[in-house]
């Protein structure tokens, strides 16, 4: 799914030592179904076609045979794993199983469907993961695109900037879709289970809005489309009708949606640390970037005709924008929280 | 997969009486996963993309349902149904997903790759299930594509009036390949764990061959390919090097290589009663339903240039050869194989 153009590759480097340390230190494997006679079971919610899953499933399997073999002994089985690949049912599964790592050392599935339901049976899954994925919205919240709603987002496209209703529209539905994720996830893991969850965030609501490049890289589209609209390529209604189903939360609005879930103790919560040496990418290459992720939700409201001039224009307004020009401005955090299940 | 154009549709239907009454007389709750806090899992091999396989799936987690209420009063929980739907890479798993029946009362999962080798963990099975799929090969027998063997089968595309080497090679493949279906599968389904099979097949070796018409199609094709190479459309070696990776085998031969391994008991082993009236399909809707199972197949070898003409050609030979004109000739089986899991 989607993380920020600057933070996409180094998400699962960056996490990589701290679901090392964690599973070390908190997998509780006398509380886990694998140390009867069952295989550990593993499910990466919101996987897309496997190119960023992959890596953080061999990391999370290699970390748990670690656990596995100091706890009971170099002679101990490894655990026989059985992991899970979920994504929406429009996610192109067959480019995933085609894309599986052929020596991997698990059973791989598929689990299609939103992750905002149940996708798994009760109490099967030990280890849960979800990376750049939890700020992707169910759907738009109804009221933003419904003119006659007082959170009414005409002449934009998404929350920064908008009135407050448009941003309590945005943020109440968010609360709903994870406290949906993590009642589904707390049915499905079993007691003393992991989830291990990298959310996209902003570090405060605080600042000027515009100051974070994610979110306002969206409201440029938006600005695109608008011209459009006064042009007469498109019409105002198409434009007032559409808006990203995307929102950034904040670390403490996370925190305080989770602690309403009672399945789950937060074993750790931080900012991920700047993954590596930021490099600016050209507005072409973050134009094209954003293409690949937004053109389908584009094409099905506005059609495939005007895509080429929409992105013309992005990567122009881009180029032209001083906040894009420094990777300093980019704000864009990704939240690493570790949950555990509390035993029932 | 692939039944005979006769037998595909009933197939299902027919195998619903004793599917259900052998889940109510056979299964063996005490000894299933499901007893624990489990769920109950169940795999479809070689379900292509779901159209007769969610049926199929019906029936068995009803009859489930059915048995668990009988053993354990109406007032016990429905297992919580976790079902796998496996198919080659290739398959289209993204149709399946999309077709998979909105109101459906379990979990679904896709499980990718080869049925012949090891898909989900040990112990980790209920009930598995394969409908017409056994009779495709993991691959052509190498033997009968190289010039070099003594089951090299020039100038034919199968093993139906061919030389006795080349029947070999395609017996013991098949023998390999459900041997190592079975070891797969025993390692997967729990003690006690049921498998139910649909077997394509023929009633006997010893008739003439070319009475069946099953694997008589497949000869038609190789004859049309055989003109067009006399004709120039196509090198000799092309149609030497091509063979159809299927097998039909019988009764006595299916049992045993069955008995050879020790870990299932037979419970019931049938030949499927005739599925409703057989009506006569047009020689085009066979060429039609022939095409759509063995395009791919024929156009990784031959490339698409060719395939209009092979299935014109194909479309008038079956019409013009008396042995399809009546059903009666239809001399393809499906066996219906129930096997139970010996107690470890």
């Amino acid at each position: 799914m989607w993380c920020s153009i600057f933070l996409q590759r180094g998400v699962v480097d960056a996490a990589k030592p701290i679901i090392e340390e964690e599973i070390l230190t908190k997998l509780d494997t006398k509380h886990l179904s694998s140390t009867q006679t069952n295989p550990f079971r593993i499910a990466d919610f919101g996987c897309s076609t496997g190119h960023n899953s992959f890596p953080a499933i061999q990391i999370i399997t290699e970390a748990v045979e670690k656990k596995f073999q100091t706890e009971k002994g170099s002679t101990s089985r490894t655990p026989d794993f059985h992991v899970f690949f979920n994504d929406q049912l429009m996610n192109d599964f067959n480019t995933l199983f085609h894309s599986l790592p052929p020596q991997r050392k698990y059973h791989a599935a598929g689990a299609p469907g939103p992750f905002h339901g149940r996708l798994l049976p009760n109490a099967s899954l030990d280890f849960a993961y979800s990376s750049c994925a939890l700020n992707w919205l169910s759907e738009v919240p109804k009221a933003v695109a419904d003119r006659n709603s007082p959170a009414w987002n005409n002449g934009k496209v998404h929350y920064t900037g908008a009135k407050k209703e448009v941003y309590e529209a945005y943020s109440n539905h968010y609360a709903n879709n994870i406290e949906s994720f993590l009642k589904a996830r707390a049915e499905e893991l079993v007691s003393g289970g992991l989830m291990a969850l990298l959310v996209p965030a902003v570090p405060t609501f605080k600042d000027s809005e515009t100051s974070y490049t994610t979110p306002t890289e969206m409201d440029l589209i938006g600005s695109c489309l608008v011209d459009m609209a006064r042009n007469g390529i498109l019409s105002e209604e198409k434009v007032d009708t559409f808006n990203f189903p995307l929102y950034f939360t904040i670390p403490e609005e996370l925190k305080t949606i989770i602690e309403r879930n009672q399945g789950f103790s937060i074993e750790r919560m931080e900012i991920l640390n700047n993954p590596g040496k930021r490099t600016l990418p050209s507005a072409y290459a973050r134009a094209t970037y954003l293409r690949a992720v937004f053109e389908g939700l584009l094409i099905n409201h506005f059609g495939t005709e005007i895509m080429d001039e929409l992105f013309d224009r992005y990567t122009k307004k881009l180029a032209a924008s001083p906040l894009f020009l420094d990777p300093d401005n980019e704000k864009s955090i990704i939240i690493f929280v570790l949950l555990k299940r509390k035993v029932a």
